[in-house]
């Protein structure tokens, strides 16, 4: 999709905009912001649940040197809104809010599926909606 | 996510068969074949619908040669099962049914969230969720 520009530029220079839908190459590699305007991170890797097709979480990267002592912040989908003046997403979170959050060291490989997924749902107060239908 | 087999390999070797979550850079790359086994391509890319968070389609590629003359075949989430056995995704359709789909050239970075979306739903008589809630 090369005439595509990339994420993080600014909606002027994003011809997708409009679109309602939007690749998984895209959301990943975006910028997540705090109402404040803070960068905390970015789209590291979106995790879908395989029997209903949403997706559970974006996970967020932030910290970090060539992936060494980098810690990711799993984010319930329905927590982040896209902003087109930023060109990238924001979470109305608190910086307490956040560093309160669960984050796993990105080298644990931690499985979302289950509890520590639940947990972040838990922590977001959103419902885990992979583990009610099975 | 370094001690997860990559996709394609057997079940026997993929630790993350049983999770119920799916990171989407392992759905891309993963092989789709038909139920006769014959191998039809591998998912390119999956396009998300910002809104409900719900995957929309699995962009299937075939042909072509370093990107060279490679088509498009983009599916609804909902005509794939993954099996298990193959380590890929099965799709129930016929050899008729699936050159009659609709296809594009990769090339042509063809916008999915509007009309060509609709013709895809509309040929596999799926429900174009995305076109409905705005």
């Amino acid at each position: 999709m090369s005439d595509i520009a990339p994420t993080g530029t600014s909606n002027a220079t994003r011809p997708e905009s409009g679109r309602r839908l939007i690749s998984a190459d895209k959301v990943e590699g975006t910028a997540v912001y705090n109402r404040a305007g803070d960068r905390l991170g970015t789209v590291e890797n979106i995790m879908i649940d395989k029997i209903s097709g949403r997706v559970a979480f974006a996970v967020m990267s932030f910290g970090g040197f060539l992936g060494i002592g980098e810690n990711h912040h799993p984010l319930p989908w329905s927590v982040l809104t896209y902003d087109t003046t930023k060109g990238g997403y924001v979470v109305d979170l608190t910086r307490e809010q956040l560093e309160g959050a669960p984050t796993y060291a990105a080298a644990d490989n931690v499985d979302l599926s289950d509890t520590h997924g639940q947990r972040v749902y838990d922590y977001y107060k959103a419902q885990p909606f992979w583990l009610e239908v099975s």
